[in-house]
């Protein structure tokens, strides 16, 4: 347990969290509760010095993870152990570290990443599922898988995405890439695949929220195509809820070593 | 919205509700929160007049249920549409009523239940994922399924349950008879159903703590045989958490028209 002050080390972790017991990402300056604050206490706890973490994607409050990625530097010498059970003990429990590895120098979880993979989960039905809170979003209206798959399938390709892009949204520009969209289970209960170069904020919500109209007729697919085309949210349906959205993989050259892990079990891989 | 005093109705739900919300279900007298109070309080309030509810099954603090069973008696009549809506608008929303029927005045929801089927999730890894807390049980020992599979055969039939009995238990015997048992899917991430004609106190929870032994090695297959033998909770293993328990369905005789649910589309089914 003893620091080297002269060379840091960078480690990279993989997280899963359940976002709906954090205010986000993001340490504010105000003490909100925040994953990054939760895991940087903890890191530093471990590490015995002051750790900052750099993350791969941001995501909002309510939005969870199976397999974000992070990057620290440190003078403390600890072993993989350490770092996912150490780390685990002294964390709070709806966050964990599921792998830790050390990294090159360079290495950077955020500018180095190529993609990223979203999962929404959602639940059509007149009832809410109970044991689907905070685990899918959810609406009343009957859903035509047909027309929002080709809705979603205007979307592929690399587009100005201001129509799906939150008015808080820091990127530098709103064109981004979507390698692959796919829509997937039954009216009832399916799930929408997202692989793209990166995401605006609130993105994926907002694409949500437009297949949902186009799903239940509210939104014609000729409508959602004039929507992506008008690069503006003035006409665009609401943002969906959080509930059913996951970070699970962001994508690295292969030289970092840095696999993208497949789906956990429990999120319905085989939909 | 006229309520007879002459000519009692008796109705039939099916609930869904997340037990980590509730302490079980069974009504307290020193007003401790349970599914039992929540819904008798909303069904009241709908029907005007005080009702009170039995219940297919009770489920302990911390057991969830996708098609638990009710019956009452009312005075009130409401429409299938004013029991599921409007008891689900002024119901605490972690329980919900899926669907009601009428049923005829002899139908009784405990006793004229023939089967009830539970489902358990079990997680193992070496780090528990923070989504599938109140969802799943957890252990981090790695489990040999084919082990716990032949240890769970022996469980089939009539048996006296007595080694997976609670001390608390008010059932009047313990010998219950197991129609089947199945365990299924990955060490990583199991599923085991037990349909049965009815269960002990914790008996569901017992038999996955000592299959949890058996899994791991604590306990061989012959020292599982030996347990069920015992009759007796002296040696038996710890009883295991509720988070991974579900009610999922109650068997009644077709002249009621009270069809069990398949499995929901999120609850693993094809697991």
């Amino acid at each position: 347990m003893i620091n080297n002050p002269s060379s840091p080390q960078r480690w990279a972790l993989t997280l899963a969290y359940n976002g709906a017991y954090f205010h986000g990402w993001q340490k504010q300056p105000d003490g909100v509760y925040t994953v990054q604050a939760a895991l940087e206490a903890a890191i530093s706890e471990v590490a015995a010095e002051a750790v900052g973490i750099t993350v791969a994607g941001r995501t909002d409050a309510g939005v969870h993870a199976t397999a974000q990625v992070v990057h620290f530097d440190t003078h403390a010498r600890r072993s993989e152990q350490a770092w996912v059970r150490g780390v685990n003990t002294v964390a709070d429990k709806h966050v964990r570290v599921l792998t830790a590895q050390p990294v090159v120098a360079h290495f950077h979880a955020r500018f180095d990443a190529f993609g990223r993979r979203y999962r929404y989960v959602l639940e059509s039905g007149r009832v809410r599922s109970p044991l689907l809170r905070g685990r899918a979003g959810w609406t009343h209206l009957p859903l035509d898988m047909a027309a929002m798959r080709e809705a979603a399938a205007l979307l592929v390709g690399e587009h100005d995405f201001s129509s799906f892009r939150s008015s808080a949204c820091q990127a530098k520009s709103p064109i981004k890439t979507l390698y692959n969209i796919r829509l997937a289970g039954s009216p009832a209960f399916m799930v929408l695949d997202l692989h793209g170069n990166a995401f605006l904020h609130n993105m994926v919500r907002n694409i949500v929220g437009a297949l949902v109209y186009v799903g239940s007729g509210k939104l014609s697919v000729a409508g959602f195509a004039d929507l992506l085309a008008a690069r503006s949210r003035q006409t665009a349906p609401p943002t969906f809820m959080p509930d059913g959205l996951y970070l699970v993989g962001v994508d690295y050259p292969p030289e970092f070593g840095m696999s993208t892990p497949p789906l956990p079990p429990w999120l319905w891989p085989d939909i």
